[in-house]
């Protein structure tokens, strides 16, 4: 059975990316007989980038490092799913790349990007980024436009099962072309 | 007296960028009459966005926030120091920004990239995300390119001033469009 991990790669408090990764893990789950597992950056708690060598030469010292490579490992593809800050990508996501390198390669990854113009921006960074490590990156990513309107009093989604809804031909597709290169 | 940070964006323990933000320090303290301090990441040691609202609102709770925000707001202008990791900027240095947000509006500031191809594409997202916060960018920025055999045993440059002072005309341009700006 294929594994196919959806990585979250918001660590705020007040995050909607576990509540869009939930539902396009539960999407993933009904179209694919994928073993599908979310990856969220929040419990996984990586610190900075503190290895004495470059990552390229893949000889860990911290622990955290091991176990962080053992994860990706363990997965055969990889949705990230991921918010645009300052028409970037998140620090957790770039701090989670950077700190491994040969672990991505070849890996089938699909970009799902979200913020209020689709974070397409922080898409397009990404993957340059993706690139450099040899991901198998699926194209075309996905952006999924929030509003404050779609937001509650504590600023998460009244209906993410409805965004990521609105998204299922482009996620279908995205998941074909995963689990088929996987 | 016009106010410079030398902001170093790599925290990695065997970085160069302190090295080499030490020697630009020096530089601008021997060519401009600012009052030149260095603001390392390392030190700042800034956990990971974790506010619980927008950094835009700028109704921080968190006290690291907001001595963060007052050692930006007692510089006039800027220059940051940053490595390339994979085509992009470090984790670091994308969360420091991602932290604050009125704080950076309007303030002179010039990159300085480095790596093994002088980290220009890093340089490159990182002026989209800049130009996000409204920093008043300087241009050109200086991209100091760096080799293997440039490194003493454990990582560090042999003579981070010969690097720096490489660029001597560079960086007096910068100096000059910084603090007539600042």
């Amino acid at each position: 059975m294929t594994r196919l991990g959806v990585l979250i790669a918001s660590t705020r408090p007040q995050r909607i990316g576990l509540q869009l990764g939930e539902h396009i893990a539960d999407f993933a789950r009904r179209h694919t007989n994928a073993d599908v597992q979310i990856i969220d950056l929040q419990q996984v708690n990586l610190p900075l980038l503190n290895e004495p060598r470059m990552p390229s030469l893949g000889d860990y010292v911290h622990e955290h490092t091991r176990a962080w490579a053992r994860t990706i490992t363990a997965t055969d593809s990889l949705i990230i799913v991921t918010p645009q800050y300052n028409a970037g990508y998140p620090a957790p996501l770039k701090n989670a790349i950077d700190t491994l390198y040969a672990e991505w390669a070849d890996k089938p990854t699909l970009i799902v990007s979200y913020g209020y113009h689709g974070g397409e921006q922080a898409a397009q960074q990404l993957s340059s980024v993706l690139a450099r490590v040899k991901v198998a990156l699926i194209e075309p990513a996905i952006a999924i436009t929030t509003s404050n309107e779609q937001r509650d009093e504590q600023g998460f989604l009244r209906d993410p099962s409805a965004l990521v809804a609105a998204h299922s031909a482009e996620l279908e597709a995205g998941l074909k072309a995963l689990t088929a290169s996987a």
